[in-house]
């Protein structure tokens, strides 16, 4: 066990976090569960946080990743599927009409989802997927995707887990999407992701069994599924828990009610600058709820623009990029 | 990382396995998948094995546990419930007439299920099945059913844990069910149990976040199901199964037609004088097809009756109880 008990050991492993109360409040909570003898001592077995993926580690703007991949899929996928030019929510993605498509809402996300991540093994999803990462490229970075992680909470990862903590991923995103790149990216091998899932099932294809993604949903991990599917993956309540969305609320809720100490923290995207700036009216990411409620539940907002002193590995120190 | 790679160490960590083909079996997969260097080398993220629970780690005659504590429940909450006298499958259990509740199956089995599991929060839930085990006793045996645990077994996941695996349990049984003994029984954690669930439901009741659990199945974590489970909770293919019946058949298939070196084994109960003798006619536990493919498919066949030095912890050595 590795304990960097001492204060510069402990500023060495959060250098891209600005000194303030949201640095001190992740270090005073880190040093009282793992301080021996203490009054608020948990063991390593229970040093469990969990983490929202889409604008929690990674971006989310313009749209959810997973929600521009399933474009994507759409397109390519279109030749082989003409009615789609006549047919919403299709024919919106068709012609990049994101005013319709925000109007159809999760259930039109959930047919778009149904028509293009379904019909192939899990196998074969997971090469698409890694195909689409490693070439597409977002459109205000032109860069990778995977390059859009948060280099704040790549070091609060390392942090914890140097202090005995079990980090686990709890996204509303697809949880085969997301286990693509979790172990590469954030270090959280698949058993540690949780997330959205379709119906598979088991055949047998020539002789050889294999599991095929069925056009059903199975569960959706947001909002109130989030401590449901926490407790169906991992069993226990975790300590700590890190979201941005009203999507984390009820997971912050259920995590930071157990009793002993805990921790909940929301992370406010207010820097147009470097990142995005959106909280209340946004369609994805939408913190109303969540921005409200944190000061009286006790919940550490964690301001981008001041908190951070870089948001992604690939700016300069003076967030030059 | 701890490697028993001397004769007399790894003989002292199964010491309740009879010398034969079973166990050097075992003993041979684990040398070949940590010799580093070696063709077959596993890395230790990779070396995932996982359990079938009934009739694999612990005994399942004259029936599945979990299907006694429903009973039990059944009988328990039986004067609140009036009608249950004169209502199937409810009045076969009242009159212990096993000839009707076995011919309602599974089916019927998932009614008293619904009945008797649903209605409380998790936590209420854990309370009750944690005072059943404490005071229920076994027909045969009159011991605490988690006195009814196979010794080789309890070595065997010493032994592999030692060699850096993680063992999992994949459990045709209720989730949470298992989830309250499996650490004190296994020394597996729940977030480590995998198994056939009921919805459950996120709510705020008298402002404190809880979850209620629901007269509705959410997963049958059995044949097909199993493989299907393991892909959710781990997202990765294990490299070793242990099941002992036909609901562990996919499972087995599945993970030995993975690459690289696979194992799988099948516990034959073939001890009427230490444990059960049972097989293809059996209600609980059928092994039908596996007994017939098991050598086909290089499959680890183990007798309980000729493996087994000892089948329960409080046996003597000779066998006596």
């Amino acid at each position: 066990m590795q304990q960097p008990d001492k204060g510069a050991t402990i500023e060495d492993m959060l250098p891209s976090w600005n000194d303030g109360e949201a640095k001190a409040s992740i270090i005073e909570f880190v040093s009282r569960v793992t301080k021996k003898g203490g009054s608020q001592f948990v063991p390593p077995m229970d040093r469990i946080a969990v983490f929202d993926n889409d604008g929690t580690l990674w971006a989310e703007q313009p749209f959810y990743f997973q929600g521009l991949f399933v474009f994507d899929r759409v397109r390519a996928l279109a030749p082989k599927h003409p009615d789609w030019r006549e047919k919403q929510p299709f024919k919106a993605v068709l012609e990049k009409d994101m005013k319709t498509l925000a109007a159809a809402g999760l259930h039109g996300l959930i047919e778009l989802v149904m028509a293009t991540h379904a019909g192939m093994t899990t196998e074969e999803f997971e090469r698409i997927v890694k195909d689409w990462l490693a070439t597409a490229r977002h459109p205000k970075f032109n860069r990778a995707y995977t390059d859009l992680v948060y280099q704040p909470m790549l070091e609060l990862l390392s942090y914890l887990r140097a202090n005995d903590f079990r980090t686990y991923i709890v996204s509303g995103g697809g949880i085969e999407f997301v286990r693509t790149f979790s172990e590469r990216l954030y270090g959280i091998p698949p058993e540690q992701v949780m997330g959205s899932s379709i119906v598979t099932k088991f055949e047998v294809r020539e002789g050889r069994p294999v599991l095929v993604r069925e056009p059903k949903m199975d569960f959706i991990d947001d909002h109130e599924g989030k401590p449901v599917g926490i407790n169906k993956f991992i069993g226990r309540r975790p300590i700590a828990a890190f979201g941005n969305s009203d999507g984390d609320f009820q997971m912050l809720e259920w995590v930071t009610a157990g009793t002993g100490l805990r921790f909940g923290i929301i992370i406010h995207h207010d820097d147009a600058e470097r990142e995005f700036a959106y909280d209340r009216a946004s369609a994805a990411g939408k913190l109303d709820r969540g921005l409200d409620e944190a000061p009286k539940r006790g919940w550490t907002l964690v301001s981008m623009e001041n908190d951070w002193k870089r948001v992604f590995a690939f700016e300069k120190e003076n967030g030059e990029q």
